[in-house]
Formats: C-alpha cells, structure tokens, sequence
C-alpha cells in the first residue's frame, strides 16, 4: 500500500473536513501518498485529483463542509462510470480508497469495490446517524445541536406567545435526530418513521394541556414521518388551536464542529488508514459500543435499528 | 406619578425581558409601584396584573421571549374593549403605562393614550427594526445574529454541494434584517420589499457565475420581499439550475439577547421610566443617532425609511 | 419504595438541572414522592428540603448550574454530621436518595449508605469525566464544547500574531478535557497528569517549527498537570519566544447544557429511579460503552483510565 | 490614485478579516490595484507584499483574526525604520495607504503620513473601544459579546456554588467592555479606569448582600483597572468571603465576528477607499452617532470620552 485516495460523497456533514485532515496527514505520516479526489464519484470517473499534503488541509479542523466537495451522483450506478472511475483508480496507481460518507455512499463503495477489487474503507460521515452498527455518524452531535438551539430558540417564543409549534428536523428514515432533540428540548410529543403516528392522541394531549392551562406546545417531526406544514394543518383542524410550522432545512448540515464531531472524525481517519493499510476492505470503521470497531459495508447499509419505544416514552413521561 | 404599569405586546422580541426588568426596577428605585402586566393589551382588559418587586425579574436578563407573556389582540381596536382596559387603568390606579412592542403596538398605544388621556411611553423591542426615527429597536441585533449564524451553516453546504440557496428571512415590510445578513454573510444578492426585483438580472448573474465556475450562491429574501419557496422556483425556471429554499421562520425570534439588545433594553427602560416621570406622554424612547432620545409615536409609526440602495450596491460590489 | 429525594454535591456541572428535572418528573409518573434537598449534603444535614412537584422543574431543561444550589461540604465526614444528615432521612421517611455529583459525592454516599443503612444511586455528573467505569460524566461534554471554542478564538490570534500560547482547561487529575479539546482544537501539544512531561522535546518541537515558519503554537495544558503561567515562562526561558498564558477557569463550568449533556441527564434520572425502585444500592448508573448500566460505587469511585497514550500520539501526529 | 495598499496592525480584532474583503473588492471595483502588506508596519519595512485579487479574500467574511497576520512593531517609531517602509511605498508606487488598527496604529500612521506625506487613511478596529470621536470599533461588539458569554457561564456558577466571582475583561485604559459587559450580564458592580474605586462601598455591599441572603456576586473588572487575582484578594481579606477570579484573557480577541462587526467592517472598507479617492488622507473613517463619518487623525487619538458615570449609576441601580 503506497497510494491511497479519500473522497467524500452525498451530503455534506460537519466533521468530514476534520476526517479529511486525519486521513491526509495520519497517511502521510505512514509514508503514504494522500490523493484527494474532488466532487464525490464524480472526481473519480472525471479524474478531478490532486496529491495533497501536510499543509493541504491546515485551517480547516473547525470547518463545516468539505473541502473537497460532495454530491450526488446518480450515474455511478451505471457501468460505464464505474469504468472510467477504475481506470482512475488504475491510471494513478490508488491502492485504496477512503469514502467519507453515509448510507448511500457505502452502498456505492461497497458495489464498486466487489466489482472491481479495489480496496474501500469507509468512514460514516452523515447527519442522519442512519448508519447500521454504529453508535454515532460524524456529523450528526453537531447537527442535533444546531437543531436544539433552534428548538430552544422557538421555545422562548411558543412560551411568550402561547403557541403550537410543529418543528420539522433532518433524518430522512431515520427518527434518531428528531428523538435526541425533542428528549433534550423538553418537547411535548415527537414523530418519527419508526413509529405509526396517533393522531387521535396527540390532539388529545394538546387539548387537555389547554383545558388545564398549558398553551404552548412543541411537537418535533423527522422529515422521513411527513411535513411539518401538513401536520400543523391537521393538528389546527383537530384541535381549532393555531399551530405553526418550521421546516429547519440545511440549517442543520453546516457550522463548526462539535468537540465531539471532531474527534470522532479524527479518529475515525486513522482508523480507516490502519484498516487500509492492514489489508480490509469493503469495511466502515466507526464507533461500536463506545470502541473504534470495524462494520462490514453489508451490516453497515442495512436498515438502523433505534430503540424508539424507549425515547418516545421517556419524552413523553418527562413532558 | 406613583404607580406605573408596563406590558409586551406583538411579536415577541429578545431583549423584551431585560426592559422589563429595568422598567421594574429603576422604576422602584423612584419609589414607584410597578405592575407587571400579562399578555400585552389582553392583560389590561381582562385585568391581569400583579405588582411586581425587584426579585420578580431576577435571572430573566439572559432570557428570549416575555415573561409578561405577548400576542397580538385585534380586539382591542374595538372601543368595548380599550373602555374595559382603561377601567383596569383607573381601578388600580395607573398612572403611567411603559408600551414595550412595536410599530402596531405604538399604533394602539397612541390611539388608547390619546382617547382616554393615559400617559403611555412605548419601548421599542420588535426584531424587525421597522420604527421610524429610531436606529435600532431591542431584539433586532439579536434575530440578524441569529439569521447570519444559519446563513453561516448553509454558505458551507453551498459551497460543499455547489448549490444555490434562497434563504427567507423575517422583517415583515421592512428590509433591514435581510441587508444587514446579506452584507455580513457575503451573500450573492438580497431581494427586499423597498427595491423592485430585476429578476432578470438576478438570474443573468446567476448563469454568468455558473459560467466562470461559481457554483454556490446565496439569496437573501426578505418575507415582505417574496416567497422564498416561490422565488427558488423562479430561479429554476429560469436558469434550469436546482435551487433550495430555506425559510428561517421562527428561530429568529427567540434565544439569548445579545450583549447590544441587552444593554438597548436597559437602557431605554430607565429613559422610559424618565420620560414618565417628566410628565411626557406619546412617545417613545429610542436610539437616535447614537444617543436615547424620544420620537413621538405619531413619527415612530410611519414608515420607516432605510438606505435600501446603498445597502444593496455594496452587497453587490463586494460579492 | 414512596419517597425519595435527589440531590446535588461538589462541583457544579452543565445537565445537573435535566437529571434533576428527569428525577423528579419520573418519579412522580412512578408514583413516588420527590424531594429536592438543597445545598448538597449541608440540606441534608440541616434539613433544607421540599416537596418537588411537576412544575418544579420547568424551564430548567437548558439552563447551565442546578436549582438545587450545590457545594463541597468537608463537614460531612464527620459523624455528627452525618448523624444529623441520616435523622433527615428519617423524619422524612425518605426510601431513597439520589446523589448527583462526581467522584467525591460518590464516596462520601459510599460510606453514608454504607455506615447508615441508606439507599444511595448516584448519577454522574461532573465537567472532570474521572468517574471511573463508565464513558462520560453529564457535563463534560458540554465543557469541552466551551473550552474548544476558547481554543477556536484563541487560534485566531495565535496565527495572526504569530504566537505561542499555553492554555489551561480543567479536569483536576483527569487528563480526558485536555486531551478532547487538544485533538479537536488542532493543538500543537497537550502536557496531562497521566503522561511525564518532556519538557526538552516540546521545546525542541516549538524551536523546530519555529525555524521551519511554524510561528504560532498552542499547548493544552489538564489543570492536574500545571500551570499555565509556569509553563508559558519555563517555554520562554528555554525557547526565548514570547509566550502567553490562558486559563480558562470557571468559564468551563456553566452555560446551556449540549444536546448530549441533556440527554444523558434525562436518561440517567429514568435509570437511577428504575435502580432504587428494584432495590438496588450503593451505585451509580452510567452509560458504559454506550448502553445506560450500573457500576458500583466502590468500582467508580478508583482513578479512572484513559487511553492517554493513544491520544496523545494521535494529537501529535495530526498537527 | 491607482495603487493602493492595506495592513493590520496592533492587536488583532474579529472583523478585520471583512475589512480587508471589503478594501480589496470595493477598490477593484474602483480600478485599483490593491496590495496586501503582510504583518503590520513590518511588511512595509521590508517589503513583505503581494497584488490581491478578488479570490484573494474569498471565505474570510465569518472568520476572526487578519489573513494579513498582525503585530506590534515598536521598531517603526525609529526613522531608519520608517525611511524603509517609505522606500517601499515609493518602490511599488503606493498612492494611498488603508491602516486597519487601533489607537496605537493611527498614531504611528498619523507621524509617518505627515512626515513623508504618504496618503494614509485609518480604519478603526480594536476590541478595546478605545479610539476618541468615533461610537464604535470593529470588533468591540464581538468581544462584548464572547465576554458576556463568559459571564453568563460564570453566572451558572457563581449561583448554583453562591459564590463571590471577580472577572477581568479587556480593554486597556478604557471601560468600555467592562461597562457593557457588566450592565447586560447584571452583574453587581464594575471597576474601570475612568471611575476611581472605592473598596469601602464594594466590600459594605457584598457583606449586606451576603447578611440578606444574596450569596452570589459578580464583580467585572477592566484590565486597566486592576487585576482579577489582586481584587479577590483584597475582597477576602476585607470580607472574610471566599472569591473566585477569573481572568478572560485573549478568549476575547478572537472568534466569528458578529454581524455588527462584519456590517461595520465592510462599511468601513468602502468609505476608507472613497476618502482615499477624495483625496482625503490623515484621517480615520468611523461610526459617528450611527453615520458613517471622518474622524482627524488627531482627534481620534486623543482619550476617548465614555459616559462612565452614566453607565455605573444604571448597572448599580439594576442590580
């Protein structure tokens, strides 16, 4: 192993510049060479890389974003830019490849790495935490957090004015955002995809909190269990109580990172390089049980297991 | 003058409490009685107040929203209810009202005051910073820090994913939040209700930018302005390129006054104090030029005027 | 199992109002009757307590400190002390009693429940994490959050002036503040209890970087390893380079609790209620490796491990 | 005029960064040609510079510090210095010269525009306030802003441990932060330059503070007041109270400015280049009672004014 290559790919999270900076400089320091590859897949089919160095990625440890851009791409699902992202692989001598994203993202590596026998690691960067086998995606402390400070800015405002609020969060299938913020933002009910909504309960509850005097209420929904505007419609047509909406959107993906963010990102760089570098492949490295472990990509890509019945009682026996 | 009352009233405004809290206690420092007033002119009608003493406004200086609770009372443009509310004024024997809200607020204090002969000072606390005469109004330094912080975190997924954003934020008619995020935040263009929108050279720049390889770009959009929603789709349609909307809604209304909204609202809680105790009525105190002056409310209420053009050629010069 | 009480001992910590608020909430939804003791064990001592309803804990879920005021109390080790501490218990017929604090609150209600015959569950809460046998005590991460924006801030003018600094986070004997924000900060070295300083080598290391255009240098420094205004001077008197002393102090220990710190709060006051209403005594819950669980006192209270060489090895490597 | 040049100098302060964006974009856009001078008067004595485009600023409109690295030079008050530093201006045919600084640095200007009649325009920016007939510097609002932080933090502590805290805040000889730190954190009293102490007072009042139950207490400090540590002291001995101090330090220079600091900034930038066009010279453009404005240069380095009486009499009332 001589040559080894990171890219990062789908959404952006913050603490994959942090990542970047460990695989570079942890590599480096391995006597390797670091090639970073630009724009997700698309660097690789287009051969858009560089060789990076010590000072390549200085100043960019308390960054959101990636340096080296992210993105979608559709296409390399089709053959022919797998082609022309192995001939890439193949033209510049890359003996493995580090892939800093999400589901989506190891879904790719791993299909690629098979087909073509390249060596992929991976290191989970996504806000979402949708990663299956993991404690925690690099990204996503930080994002509950920005969406706390939102939740706990609107609370000023839902107990001054005697309010509903319904407050759509990040997480797309995965309800592990919207939990972490509604349990912390001391909010009165929550919806997730993994759990079937009772509506009938709910503008129960909000009902009876009127009746005794409690009129400002905060319900947080994870983007994957419906929008946040449908929902304050039917919860206003329930209830005859008005009810706003806030979708916090891309808000949640930037900023700086986290302490905790940035660690993990850290770490998780050189694991990933040690991993490469001890010969595994089609592997993420992350957090397991509070330890750095190795995930197969096959584990990792199944659907997350979240123990939701556990938080939405507890939320709703502290509320 | 021996007893004053003080209420919140319209939007609620970071910096409401610390007014508060210095109406309260510099007003027992004159050896007046202050009555604290709950849910703005709600509270007047529906006599529900209470006398308030130095530790009813402890620890509430580093806290968002009202603890007078606010909302808006279209009743009380009808004269049963201004006659109900001024029976509150004479039964506990109000001698002064301290008005802390914006620029509908002013418009009824100014009516009521005048009708009913009630010596009534307003406060200007609204982040939308849309009274006349004044420079800033408490709350509105806080709401820009807040919408910059959020336009902070999307420019690095602008710049990471290549994208363009449209980022809608509050002001109602008034475009001052959305020039002085656009300025601070680097933003490629700004659309506010006091310019006419050149839709057309906005997307022409758009296009060109994407040309020269600028990919990411901000659009600020103040609600008065436009739909953000609306207005991503314009851009799409026009310039085939995807553009994301993201409206901040809410969150710009609560959280931590900044050190500038704190130090206003105490400030103009003592002058409100002051002013009463000068035997002046029909104003309100404000920043003027630097210093805390009084504007009467009939100027404070008229449309305020900004240097919209000004504001806009330097955003656009130094993007 | 009817009555219990919680309190709050030693250093005060970012979350202890959310485990206070879970504590309480919980209990009642069990069935249980709450008592919050003030003052730590000076309250128990001298009887300062009262019945805690729901509303006792509102709107304290995001704020930094404890409501239940908190302190050391040397005094308790005294048996008269505790003697009268132990006739509170009594008179009030409380079952049980939750400690929230660090490690010297666990071993003063190690030996109180011991000696007295009382059930004592502690929750973890301490900015230090040198609770040993479980992950994270509530707080730390919160104060590793301040301090990394300390660091952040103080890297701006460490690169434009060019400077070396040394800065002091806290942590007592525990090397765990310094060593998260040192990696997450991008520092240059970090001196802890846990590891010999080399003196010469890191002042071999700044004279180095020196000569090469390395001008601005930061070193973390665990208050259990030194001080930072020692340090800055030995750094002088052997490199001859201007170097600045910070100590970020009690900075460290306030402000609105992380989403993190929250949540474990809120998970750890469900935990300790569910512990002492199955019987269970003399422990204390926390999360190890990432699952909620029990460790006896006596295993919490020994001098906690951590992988300071891991760490430190990774810190130096990456910058 | 075709070439102009920009520096920092003296102590870095947040909102440089968009200072320097805003002369190097709005002088391009005027047909200069706009040079940075690196680190301070030093890059114009030995010829330290380079031509910046418009990508040369790009991404630095969020971030603290100077990417034209900033410095004492106590060199340049020596003429062979200063000769130098002429050469240099004379060599690259220097027409006008941007100082972005404080007091210090506008009298360095000052001398060395008179005496070798370079063109030199000054922009005020130092976190101490300090700069005479002008409301506000660049970067003040930050440091207020980040040290009210603190001591809201502190606040947590200092309540919850019903402590005695003293906190030492910049600003040199001025009062400035000390006050607005002190009002809008209520803080219980403040020591500054302007105001001559009396310990007699302090301590009386922290005693019949302590006697009615008010056991927590926070004393802000302006380093050109005293120091923090001296304070406590002098309050144990003359109480018999345990006292914290806490020293912020340069946590205060750094960080993201805010959106005042950066709307001043960019302001500024452009008003500095359109006085140089003018053909004015000698003289610092600022904020003068809320209007962009011209300040003499002799004029602005005189002692500033503060309304210091002003200021102390609310913050005592308040408390």
């Amino acid at each position: 192993m001589k040559r080894i290559a990171v890219l990062t790919t789908g959404g952006d999270a913050p603490g994959m510049n942090p990542a970047i900076r460990s695989v570079v400089r942890y590599g480096i320091s391995k006597n390797l060479k670091v090639l970073g590859i630009m724009r997700g897949w698309w660097g690789l089919v287009n051969e858009e890389l560089r060789e990076f160095d010590h000072h390549s990625v200085s100043g960019i440890i308390s960054q959101g974003g990636t340096i080296l851009k992210t993105g979608r791409c559709p296409e390399f699902a089709k053959k022919e830019y797998q082609d022309r992202a192995f001939n890439t692989i193949k033209k510049n001598a890359i003996d493995g490849l580090v892939v800093i994203g999400g589901n989506g993202s190891f879904t790719a590596a791993h299909h690629f790495g098979e087909t073509y026998n390249v060596a992929c690691v991976g290191i989970p960067a996504s806000i979402d935490n949708d990663i299956n086998g993991i404690d925690l995606t690099i990204g996503s402390d930080t994002a509950i957090n920005t969406a706390l400070a939102a939740v706990d800015n609107i609370r000023d405002t839902a107990t001054s004015m005697e309010r509903i609020f319904v407050i759509e969060v990040m997480g797309r299938e995965c309800g592990f955002i919207a939990l972490s913020v509604a349990l912390a933002g001391g909010c009165e009910d929550v919806l997730i995809p993994e759990l079937k909504p009772d509506w009938e309960r709910m503008c129960h509850d909000i009902v009876q909190g009127n009746i005794r005097g409690k009129l400002s209420w905060i319900v947080v929904v994870a983007e994957g269990a419906g929008s946040a505007i449908d929902i304050a419609n039917k919860i206003t047509e329930f209830t005859s109580l008005e009810t706003r909406a806030v979708v916090l959107g891309h808000v949640q993906r930037g900023g700086r990172p986290t302490a905790f963010s940035r660690d993990l990102a850290l770490r998780l760089g050189e694991a990933a390089v040690d991993s490469l570098l001890k010969g595994r492949r089609n592997i993420a490295v992350g957090l397991c049980c509070g330890k750095i472990s190795e995930v197969d990509f096959a584990t990792a890509i199944k659907k997350k297991e979240i123990k939701a019945e556990y938080w939405y009682n507890l939320i709703k026996t502290l509320t």
